[in-house]
């Protein structure tokens, strides 16, 4: 009774999406793609709760996530819940709470939806998926290449070269070392350089100087940014950078960076790894390794996605040290992508009714005969259909026709009192009478004739 | 640095769950089976935002839901979101906004995360996964039917039978000209006729008197009341009241249940369903039939989930009409339904890596080497693990043993440069050398002889 002036939107909310059949189809076909490729390196999939308290996100996450992009509910007791922005802080919490239980390395992934009230643009919705892949309790710089691999892995499996992409990698250590012990940055300015690095691709050349002026007086600190802004290798760092100590060459990120260097070339994967120092990434956990994927197309240079180790996961709520390395994908900047490049076949989101059998029937009376054929078909685990009309068969093969069904079985008066069926071949228009328990192998002949 | 007092819990919310892997591959084996069933009858799967207007739900859900069961969050407009309860205002919404574009009937299904801020019990939690299958745009009692085979194919797919598990069967309209024509109810009691019916099996015999004494005068109207209350079949109802009019043999209501009755005998499925005239639903939007599936074991009697027919739809959002029937289904009732009658094999929450291939290697220098071989299996679709200690073989083929790996390889110097491998059947540990290009004809043939 509602007027038409009352009705509401049909619109889902900005930065939301409906999911209709054929974009889920495309969702999870992308997904299983995905999963495939994770579960031949043995990951096992967890899930957690969508809310969380909003403190184990404060202490570990980004600022900006937690204060200007959070979703979050007042619960009963009026304390803030979450919806979670990325999964990695219940990850920590899942771990802490029954780590003995898992025999290290553990290596788990999960593919959570998670929320960020930002402001919506290409590749980014307020409502996302998000792949997760954590390799945990691996001290090695293996888990490092093992998760390197496994993105490789997912990408080419989806047919893209390293042409499209290229998997940039710093070391979180290795600049803390250059601010440290060349640059001699004061420790209450460094969380400013990981800031600027952060953005440098972001920002305008200009904005970027000026933004350095702002900041910093030393010269000295000023090249630094500039230099670690642009260099492209290890070799490129240290050549441009005069004195260089000894404290560095001995220091940790100065050696794990060199090591990962080392060890990517072992692999053969040079083709897909670039280093670069601008690369450390926003998220406050991240202490070593950092990396982030980029479409390296001329015109779509931009990061697809991201990620690190963090040592210390379990911190905020246990004693027990253990570090981990992983990445969080999201669905939609690698769908982005792999259109992009053409790398989805366009049948994926057709609606397939091609293997399904479609029953058909000249009348009502047919109607216990067809179901009793419809449960021995799906008994067989055929996908089928009964058209409910019950009259004018031509209209009822029509859709039929129009799903792309293939098989059709015809029901009438005559079929029904002999226990037959008409079994149709919708491509090539013949038919022919069959007997009710001879109908699964005729199907699969009609089948396999097309096949 | 965070001192010990300072830790968070490790406890996820009330109401919510962590999905450990082995919960979640019980979980996934459980949606994974349904889904089997629901795709042989053809209905494709959607998804929606979690976040929705909450408008939508309290115009056409249940007011218990909305003013009490909402978890809900003010947006930066002041306008207040819904965390979905339920997941059929959504669906009409996306109906709504592209019907044209689906050929009709329309079968969907989704497995949608939902929340609701209730006190938590056995079979309830605040986040909880709920099946939907609704089929739209088929008016005929057929769709009642087919909505009917699906429960009895999930349920008996499990291997549960009909001494376990009875769906409940009643119409809206029957219940509605049973207090138009029979009981002579006011319009605007009729909603509290439905509130008491829908209570009468949680109410205590006593307290249901009570509230029937307390709201109606009429005595016509309370036995009309405690009939309802208990009534199973159509038939016992027409026996116990007197002076049936015409008016009511003649109503929709009546003529629907009437012809539910028969196609239910038509079909044989009279041994999973049986009428109850108190099983009314809760929510607002049914209109016509409504159904309740039970567990009817002695000491666990209660409802595992319901649904109905719903008319109207789309009224929130167009003038199109289109009635739809469906039922949600929440994972966790079913899965304790399941559990009560041991239909959920044992080895399904195991992790399982009996398929896997582990790489143990006598020491670093064999690391090359490992990798190359894990990429070949992985290529075949091996799921392999390098273990990356590369030193203490004893330890690293223990290690492969506890996690129940049946075929090891093993590295050294010698393998490595004469680019063969060592293969170990973990089961009867046997062992042999092997070439490299035979890895894949090798390893089939151990899993081979093992199954």
């Amino acid at each position: 009774m509602e007027e038409e002036n009352k009705r509401f939107s049909t619109q889902p909310l900005k930065g939301m999406e409906d999911s209709y059949p054929s974009n889920l189809r495309l969702d999870n076909w992308i997904i299983d793609q995905i999963r495939d490729i994770i579960e031949v390196y043995c990951y096992e999939e967890y899930s957690g709760p969508l809310l969380e308290p909003i403190e184990i996100f404060a202490a570990k996450s980004s600022e900006e996530l937690v204060q200007e992009q959070a979703y979050w509910i007042k619960d009963k007791r009026n304390k803030k819940l979450i919806l979670r922005p990325e999964i990695t802080p219940t990850l920590a919490r899942m771990i802490a709470r029954k780590s003995q239980e898992f025999k290290k390395p553990i290596r788990w992934y999960s593919v959570p939806t998670c929320y960020r009230y930002e402001d919506t643009q290409r590749g980014r919705r307020r409502e996302f998926i998000q792949f997760n892949v954590d390799i945990l309790g691996e001290n090695s710089l293996y888990a490092e290449l093992e998760i390197l691999n496994i993105i490789i892995d997912i990408l080419t499996s989806f047919g893209a070269t390293s042409e499209q992409f290229q998997i940039y990698y710093n070391n979180r250590r290795f600049i803390d070392a250059i601010c440290d012990f060349i640059l001699k940055v004061p420790k209450n300015k460094i969380s400013l350089i990981y800031n600027l690095l952060d953005k440098s691709n972001k920002l305008e050349e200009k904005e970027f100087l000026e933004t350095i002026n702002d900041n910093f007086k030393e010269e000295i600190i000023k090249q630094g940014i500039l230099i670690l802004k642009d260099a492209k290798s290890i070799q490129e760092v240290l050549n441009k950078f005069n004195n260089i100590p000894d404290q560095f060459l001995e220091s940790q990120g100065y050696k794990e960076l060199s090591e990962i260097e080392n060890l990517i070339q072992d692999l053969d994967i040079t083709e897909y790894c670039s280093f670069a120092s601008n690369v450390v990434r926003g998220l406050d956990y991240y202490t070593g390794t950092v990396f982030e994927v980029f479409d390296t197309g001329k015109e779509n240079r931009r990061a697809i996605f991201g990620g690190g180790r963090y040592d210390n996961l379990l911190s905020l709520f246990s004693n027990e040290e253990l570090s981990g390395i992983g990445f969080g994908m999201g669905l939609l900047m690698l769908k982005l992508f792999l259109e992009t490049y053409n790398l989805i076949p366009e049948e994926i989101m057709n609606s397939d009714y091609s293997d399904v059998i479609y029953i058909a029937s000249i009348n009502i009376k047919q109607s216990q005969y067809a179901h009793k054929i419809a449960r021995e078909l799906r008994y067989e685990e055929f996908p089928c259909i009964i058209d409910y009309r019950f009259e004018n068969l031509g209209n009822q093969l029509k859709k039929a026709s129009e799903l792309g069904v293939r098989v059709s079985l015809i029901l009438g008066p005559k079929e029904m009192e002999q226990n037959r069926i008409t079994i149709k071949n919708m491509v090539t228009e013949e038919q022919k009478i069959v007997e009710f328990d001879n109908i699964i192998d005729e199907i699969y002949n009609i089948f396999d004739d097309l096949d």
